[in-house]
């Protein structure tokens, strides 16, 4: 660890992944990058807290048929969603036999995942490791905001939590995408108590935890094919590159984000944009891992990103305290002198 | 990674650990073990959530204090709890500035972090890591059960849950106690539905690790001065040990819980003992720890366990999942092949 960043000196693969969503992830335009859409948002199950169990199945089913892989071969998976006590991933996963390790980051779950996947398998620990999240826009609603049955009204700057899993599996093998390197974020709090203006409070915690990134690195940041956020959607997109233009560091042209990408603003009435842990996980493990994997995308870096408030505290009058890790995702394997060759600091 | 257990090469160490408890953990057995002991069950704050922040920030600070660290010296912090979206933690830790990895185990909670912590110190990747998990009984009371003011009657079979945390910080420093081994576990259903008896939701879950872990290090009960669980209670301890029975072998006499030992089953009215996530981690930081450091105990192996329920679902007739991880402690740190000689097998 240097700084607050890990560098894998195997590159640990990404060698499967899966992405999941239901009707509006279909009808928007990532829709051919999902492994299956599901138009039922009860997925056939009583209850939507059920739905997003099976919804999370069937993403790590699908990773593992498309990897060719069976649950026996997957020696540790990390999970977690933002159903209270994570109950979307236990239940989920409950009757695949794989030795579990919960893990809460609320939208930036995946990039932990992927994080703890990728140190265990570079250290030795395990051959294969498997990270899955997920989120469900009925199940998240009624828990965070207010039943669907209240038609209650949202603000411009809320979000739409997609209903939409991703998983993928990390393995020693060498086939790209690599993990390069990971920043840890920390929390952070702003102050923001808006819990309909996620962005805003997750946006300082993207810059925290990218800036870092580039100091432990010493790359910067226009050695990445693209710079991704995973939900800050348009409120929070447009304050990272402030943050970040405030340094003198243009970004606007590398950032993409998760939440502006899963839906259509023009057709799509979802205000701010996408969020919700499944929303950078489906998009990182159905558009972007592909695209590395073909060659088409060499180098990102990618941080989902968590606000970590809680109705209960929210309504007591707390701020949202936000977290972001940074993982680099590269389709080289190469060693890291190799990339202190490659980097062109702007710095 | 043999069978679902690591081993750990280079015996990581936990170096410092501390336990901070309510009024009732004040009034009980393990009075003495605990660093501080807060008689406001609101900790000076306005509400309980806010408490249980501020108990478990205490734990970390105490135990850096023991340990004449610095929150700068912490690499990665471990943490989560059992309220909703884990906020005890996350807005427990916000001013720290430590980087930060949410985990979500329910009450085996502190398992997984040592777990966690120790891959990363063995496996070189940082100096120190640290992990903290709490539990407070009026916050969860009110979010799992009914709120303390409505008076609801408890059953025979349920657990007091504990106000208490518990914080270990663990590093490559030769002073024991030493990480040697440490069961995944898999989540566990066999279909447990009352929430007022967790015990038996999660005694299978700590019977599958332990059993695991015999299996994949070939060690016998017997090597190991006690085999401790978290929180099975009353009822849990003597399920745990009937299933062991069934494979005729008897670890009554080795058998320790927290649950069991925290409060006195005479003079306190905790129906079935404790639980809860600072139950756990506060006996294992407070009490077996600085007992394995003076070399009163040698070795034992801890088995934290939880039940990964949320009222939402078992109000929608869902049975209770469980997990458990198994943490074998050591004063000796010793390498592989002397674990072996000194094994005594008795199947």
């Amino acid at each position: 660890m240097k700084g607050n960043t890990f560098f894998f000196s195997s590159a640990p693969a990404v060698v499967t992944s899966a992405a999941v969503g239901g009707k509006m992830e279909g009808d928007g335009p990532l829709s051919r990058y999902f492994d299956k859409i599901n138009e039922d948002p009860f997925f056939s199950c009583d209850t939507f807290e059920q739905g997003e169990s099976k919804l999370l199945k069937e993403a790590v089913i699908h990773a593992l048929g498309k990897g060719e892989l069976t649950s026996e071969q997957i020696d540790v998976m990390f999970g977690g969603d933002l159903l209270n006590q994570c109950v979307g991933t236990t239940y989920g996963i409950r009757d695949l036999g794989i030795p579990f390790l919960g893990i809460y980051g609320a939208c930036s779950t995946v990039t932990e995942g992927l994080l703890l996947s990728s140190l265990l398998v570079d250290g030795g620990y395990v051959s294969r490791a498997l990270a899955v999240t997920s989120s469900h826009f009925c199940a998240a609603e009624r828990q965070y905001r207010f039943p669907l049955n209240y038609g209650g009204q949202r603000t411009p700057t809320s979000q739409y939590t997609a209903t939409a899993a991703g998983a993928l599996v990390v393995s020693a093998e060498k086939l790209p995408p690599f993990v390069r390197a990971a920043t840890v974020g920390k929390v952070i709090d702003m102050g923001v108590t808006d819990a309909a203006n996620m962005g805003a409070a997750m946006a300082p915690a993207a810059y925290s935890s990218l800036k870092q990134f580039f100091a432990d690195t010493e790359l910067s940041p226009d050695f990445f094919d693209a710079i991704v956020t995973g939900d800050l959607g348009k409120v929070g997109s447009r304050l990272l590159c402030e943050l970040f233009g405030r340094d003198g560091v243009d970004i606007r042209d590398l950032h993409m984000d998760c939440g502006t990408m899963l839906y259509s603003f023009d057709e799509q009435d979802v205000h701010a944009g996408a969020s919700g842990a499944g929303c950078a996980a489906s998009v990182l493990c159905g558009y972007f891992i592909p695209k590395l994997r073909s060659g088409e995308m060499k180098n990102i870096l990618f941080a989902a990103t968590g606000a970590l408030m809680s109705p209960t505290v929210n309504a007591q009058g707390e701020s949202i305290p936000a977290i972001s890790h940074a993982i680099w995702l590269s389709g080289e394997a190469g060693s890291l002198p190799d990339i202190r060759f490659a980097k062109r600091t702007v710095h």
